[in-house]
């Protein structure tokens, strides 16, 4: 993977074809009350090719996941999110984590849902909460560097921020009129404020 | 109904709890997934006990509704919600609704899942759409006011407003250390920025 922000789409091949399509059942249907005859019924294909490409349902869950928090670490490990001031990095994280949301919307959005009834369930949660913990530290750094205010309590930041990011998936779409700027709009509203003074 | 934000606890009569223990099912279960036979082994009394006081299951979920949608319009009633300049009064707003979903915790929690798939849950959609449509229309104002940055789409700031206020049920629970003054805190978030510069 090079960008997590600027990741090509892959052509729409057989595999990430079925992918997508059980993401988007798995989204409408609730991944319990999803059965491989609803998703190969979706894709148009066969149950047996289905399980050509897929060894099942947990499998298909276990791979969008996947996607969806190699894009999450993908933006702690850019190289700008690992050097400079803790507020300066937050900046990065906080624009290229929109950044994979907007990219990454289905797959995201998947993840926000997941509440930890299967194995693969309980460790996309792990995986969520170690990826909440890093952005927790860089606002405890930043408020210990003098960058951010020292009057915010660093964990309830660092969940108003999860928070106002994550609620995202709740109303953009590609293409959404007035979002071409999300990523820095998100950032400003974080260090400025969404409905700030002039 | 007086304040909805200091409202008082009614009595845990019958009706009340069995609404209580209605909701949690629905939010545990899914509503969709819910029978009157899981809520009344859930209530510990006979299914004609519980129709007694409510007419099924989609009663349970418009009684459960209501109380949050009340808790919501009721916050655009308050005097100080009513009068001032417009940031001001959206300082009201934003304490207020936080507080009403402390207050309301699993009815506001029902409320921002639901889907629209019966007429209830279309009709609380449409009750959504109209509060955030009221808030949409103040930030506006303040943005011709000139008591808000006009660098800051109206449509988008209220967006990222909601989603910051209603991403709390993720998270909150009553009592949870470091939540005593989150109203204020979220208002100061909102205005300041979350992780705002020194």
């Amino acid at each position: 993977m090079s960008s997590p922000v600027k990741r090509a789409r892959r052509p729409s091949g057989g595999r990430d074809a079925l992918l997508e399509t059980a993401v988007g059942e798995f989204i409408d249907r609730g991944y319990d009350a999803t059965s491989m005859e609803d998703l190969s019924r979706a894709a148009g294909i066969t149950k047996s090719s289905f399980y050509h490409h897929f060894a099942g349902k947990e499998a298909l869950l276990r791979a969008a996941l996947e996607r969806a928090v190699d894009g999450l670490f993908g933006v702690l490990d850019l190289p700008e999110a690992r050097t400079g001031s803790p507020a300066d990095r937050l900046r990065v994280i906080v624009a290229a984590q929109v950044g994979v949301l907007m990219a990454e919307l289905p797959y995201v959005t998947l993840l926000l849902r997941v509440r930890g009834n299967t194995e693969t369930e309980r460790w996309a949660l792990e995986r969520r909460r170690a990826f909440d913990a890093a952005v927790r530290a860089l606002v405890r750094d930043a408020v210990d560097a003098g960058e951010v205010r020292s009057d915010v309590d660093p964990a309830l930041a660092a969940r108003l921020l999860s928070g106002t990011i994550n609620s995202i998936v709740e109303w953009y779409r590609p293409g959404r009129p007035g979002t071409a700027t999300l990523p820095e709009d998100v950032v400003r509203a974080a260090f400025s404020g969404i409905v700030p003074a002039p």
